[in-house]
């Protein structure tokens, strides 16, 4: 992937997702002895980042592909991103969700337009049934995370905050599937002067960290963790980018997660999901390295079911 | 109270407040047929819009009487703006606070640097400690939200919003001591063209409607509502600007408030206290007669109990 390759995905799906604001916390950079500056991608048209990965991954559709539709698994922000911008582009989205999914979530699916099959909870099980809805509807698969497309998407974000920002030192996302911190890479990669790159992940859900350390892509041992658009695999496709022009991964435990993400609610007040609270929580793991310096986070988005908060 | 003392309050205490950003949302907007303008000051230092009133107070008094400080009493959000507005600018703030205060609100003022003394949870005893204090120290008492320069402070939110949107044709704000509707309206009387200004007010504490409705200030029958920032007592200096340039108050059930309150928590991915929500609730009610009209609301603060949440 080329620089270039960013700038057209970039301007191409302009149009279909929000410039997301950069906001800054004189509480937060207290607490971290840093200055920092968060991408909001909470605010992010359906609450989240997947939405750029998702149009980009649509756009490059032929008008044929585009005429049979989309079909991906997701139970989450993927499922309720590629309905949006599906309907968004007036294609057809096909979601093979499991069956457990909180009602609240195939609803936003629904809300979007989304076609839903339900499936078993298990990753075999919604590949099977991806796999059918492909072979009835010519759909063609997107992968949430591990997809060029998607990925050049997810680093739009990291783009548009070092368009705003441009000499800054890190940038720090979250790790799940890899496309954020993939895409960001790249972006601080082309982009950036001098920038580093750093994911948060849960020691709960830290196959990335232990496959940067092995070389090799490694899986979950657990998934235990209240991030849940962390839960995910590592792919084949995001590894190779990361293991070019990522720094490092910082571990960060649940505690740590639910503590971070009190902090931007308390003193930002805006809305985040557990999973975007990785990132600062990785931040202030090991701020003494990252004393006085600019720190990007890309705040990954903001879908929680308020019924169910950590605190 | 003239437009120039808007004007000279304001660029008075602009060095020690946030511009507070502007923010829409399409989903609102469609919900409500009309088009939103939010006026953020859950962003605002502290979160919330009391501290542009605290701060203009402090700053018109003379050098004599901001050596021996000042003094309010208050549980709620003036109680942290007189601290940390007293604070920015050197002088001491003495806080009257019920005893059955919660603790996190108490913590808060001490974090801000406010001087507390416990009182008895009543009217009339948090009126003798405020004596006490003024009589023991030479501070001067200053109320939170029935005085001139505190007024004058709270419409510079409206007077910031209307510097954005010059052509808005309704502002809502929600009604308690009546400080930021009085403020608000005659913001939009000097710098609106042909600006409205509605109020928004729970059944459960609706002395400033019946006020309107007798043209004498009433008081409040219950104070049983869970927008805790408007349980207080419309006030003798800002009723008669109400008469004079607010339209209309329009009441809002407990329900509704609630409704508002989530709504702007899953659609915006911003975290707003009860009282704010008072105004979209209003909004909503009526929103036949607001149909594509360009409308301001003031989101008036974010501080609420996380671990106490209405939904």
């Amino acid at each position: 992937m080329k620089k270039i390759d960013l700038i057209n995905c970039h301007n191409k799906i302009a149009p279909y997702i929000h410039r997301t604001p950069v906001l800054t916390s004189t509480a937060l950079n207290s607490i971290s002895g840093s200055n920092i500056y968060f991408k909001c991608e909470n605010f992010q048209k359906m609450g989240a980042f997947k939405m750029r990965g998702a149009t980009s991954a649509i756009l490059q559709l032929t008008v044929e592909q585009k005429k049979k539709g989309v079909v991906t698994h997701s139970s989450g922000n993927f499922a309720q991103a590629l309905s949006l911008a599906a309907k968004s582009l007036g294609v057809k989205a096909y979601i093979a969700m499991p069956s457990t999914a909180p009602q609240v979530k195939k609803d936003a699916v629904k809300g979007y337009g989304g076609i839903i099959t339900e499936c078993e909870p298990n990753a075999a099980a919604r590949e099977i049934v991806a796999d059918e809805i492909q072979n009835a509807t010519g759909a063609t698969f997107i992968h949430p995370s591990n997809d060029v497309n998607v990925i050049l998407g997810q680093g739009t974000a990291g783009k548009e905050l070092l368009e705003d920002l441009s000499d800054l030192d890190f940038i720090f996302a979250p790790v799940g599937g890899g496309g954020l911190i993939a895409g960001t890479a790249l972006s601080a990669h082309f982009f950036g002067t001098n920038c580093h790159v750093i994911g948060g992940e849960p020691y709960e859900a830290d196959d990335a960290y232990r496959s940067l350390l092995s070389g090799k892509i490694e899986s979950n041992k657990t998934t235990n963790t209240i991030a849940d658009g962390l839960r995910t695999q590592l792919g084949n496709i995001n590894f190779p980018i990361i293991q070019n022009h990522v720094d490092r991964i910082i571990r960060v435990t649940e505690d740590e997660i639910i503590i971070s993400m009190k902090l931007i609610w308390e003193r930002m007040k805006i809305i985040i999901e557990p999973s975007s609270a990785v990132a600062l929580a990785a931040l202030l793991k090991e701020k003494q390295q990252f004393s006085n310096k600019k720190v990007g986070i890309i705040l990954s988005g903001g879908n929680v079911e308020l019924s169910k908060l950590p605190f």
